[in-house]
């Protein structure tokens, strides 16, 4: 098999498209110590700062989202594989002098590995530090323990939440509450119709047969679905997602909703929108309004064709920062 | 062969992926008429509006860009098939009681076509309306004739200029007058690796053997590219293409250079921000500053895997209107 993708050396991918992010985006963000994306202009030392880690290979998350409103600091790992923990730990002592830090980990074993060892350490050098794990792939089951759910592209509106709330001079117990609140409300269910090749081996990273997709495939191929079943019309798919997605987040009639259709890849806007439509059908007829609606890819997995489907109940207050202003490269809010 | 999209009927996909968009940015945008899309809080009068028209399956093109800032107004046909004259008329007469209309077309024969006919029933009504036409692929030659040129990408930055001029008050020759002078500097180039399948037929638009890519194929399968030829690595793709450009837009040592890599479909950020970096070294290595960049999807090819390369001379006038606010739900600029 060839893989077709634009690339160099495979060994220099991740250098080479941080390089190429920050020379795209200098006026926003900037690269230091190599895997780390920071501001290009530093938040006030009055105000928390928000921290994540994750592997390249996903983007634009999750350095896409370092900005004005959002993040601080994303650690870069290499191709979907977490950054180790000395590098985590630089990034949180660069910002010891805040008033706190939200350490934010999504749930995949090397992330959470690495990153409560930085969070340890820092603890011990006695930083201001919190952690969040998010974890709400409700492929398992909507009742499964949060430990046994991986973290998908929820993280990014959660970002943008905590994001906000750090902004408005908020305090880092504040600024944990919210985000903790709006985590507890949303869920995420992901479908794979096509799946991708690793950057750097060339392999694919599943398989799936033709006329086949999976309800529930993690970001890496993962197992966990419902296995493959025949493709269905977008309808069917849609709302049967939704459905699910429902029932998870607990949202009820008169209640607030955001609904996200991620793209993993190669599944188009066109398709996001079809899904979408249904989606909020769905909801509407159930008397939940969406307030807050979004079709991008905002956390990929390569060339993979799927998406991610993010329902989130909001209130007054998670409404408020998920709306407030940002300037992250991938997520500008006015 | 199975075509791997999330889709229903396929007669309805238009109409449906017009209405999933405007529910997902129902704040921004809304859709009248079936296939016309406007914003949500309509110009002020006293405001010359930007109208285009253009056919659906190149998410988020052109409707993307309807908000505060850029368009008034996109008129939708089917996939891939631009809308009939009276439709883009009936969005013309839309605006008739503000100070002028600039039309934008892409050069696309029945964009064109149905177009012009509006364009001439729009004059005869008294309508104050001019036009613009983008075509600004240099595959066929950096000195071919506009006419036999494509217009690709490089129309969505020439209408955030022109909404930014509208925007600031000025009159139609004015906006015009900046258009076109961005217009006369802006170059794009296509590189495709994989193509895609038509939504509706479920049919390959073009066929590409598995190690081979093609440097100019068009949007829609075209040809007039330099014909299949064997992948090379990222760095020697990016550096043929932005040195054509640099030819095409006779952008010298110490200008200012507008620099997009907009993705096709199933091409990643990673492998779109590895071409950003090497275009970016060598427009350094002339002495040309970049000082507008972005990498994204702004006008798609269903899943096809390749990317547009687009080259523009910026001034300090038209930097500056580049830079402006807007508010359309795939730009939004603070």
């Amino acid at each position: 098999m060839v893989m077709k993708k634009f690339i160099n050396d495979p060994n220099n991918l991740t250098s080479e498209l941080l390089e190429g992010y920050s020379l795209a985006y200098a006026d926003k963000v900037k690269l230091v110590d190599e895997r780390i994306v920071v501001r290009a202009v530093p938040k006030a030392k009055d105000r928390v700062a928000i921290v994540t880690l994750g592997g390249a290979g996903h983007e634009p998350a999750l350095s896409g989202y370092v900005g004005e409103g959002m993040l601080d600091a994303s650690v870069v790992g290499d191709i979907f594989a977490a950054p180790g923990a000395p590098k985590v730990l630089d990034a949180l002592r660069m910002f010891k002098d805040h008033p706190g830090i939200l350490l934010v980990i999504l749930n995949h074993a090397g992330d959470v590995m690495n990153g409560n060892i930085a969070f340890g350490m820092a603890e011990k050098e006695g930083i201001n530090v919190k952690k969040i794990l998010t974890a709400e792939d409700i492929a398992p089951g909507i009742n499964a323990y949060r430990e046994d759910r991986r973290g998908l592209g929820g993280c990014i509106p959660l970002i943008k939440i905590a994001g906000a709330v750090a902004e408005a001079g908020k305090p880092l117990d504040e600024v944990l509450a919210v985000a903790e609140k709006f985590n507890e409300t949303m869920a995420t269910l992901a479908v794979t119709m096509k799946t991708a090749t690793h950057p750097q081996s060339g392999q694919y990273i599943a398989e799936l047969p033709d006329d086949m997709m999976e309800i529930g495939m993690g970001q890496h191929g993962e197992g966990g679905g419902t296995g493959p079943q025949k493709i269905a019309p977008a309808d069917d798919v849609s709302a049967l997602m939704i459905e699910r997605l429902i029932a998870a987040s607990k949202i009820q009639s008169g209640e607030k909703a955001m609904l996200i259709i991620n793209g993993s890849g190669a599944t188009t806007l066109m398709e996001m929108f079809v899904i979408f439509r249904k989606a909020h059908q769905v909801l509407a007829a159930k008397g939940i309004q969406v307030v807050a609606g979004r079709c991008e890819e905002i956390l990929t997995v390569q060339e993979a064709a799927g998406f991610q489907m993010t329902l989130g109940r909001l209130d007054d207050e998670t409404q408020k920062y998920l709306e407030a202003p940002s300037n992250a490269p991938y997520w500008v809010t006015r």
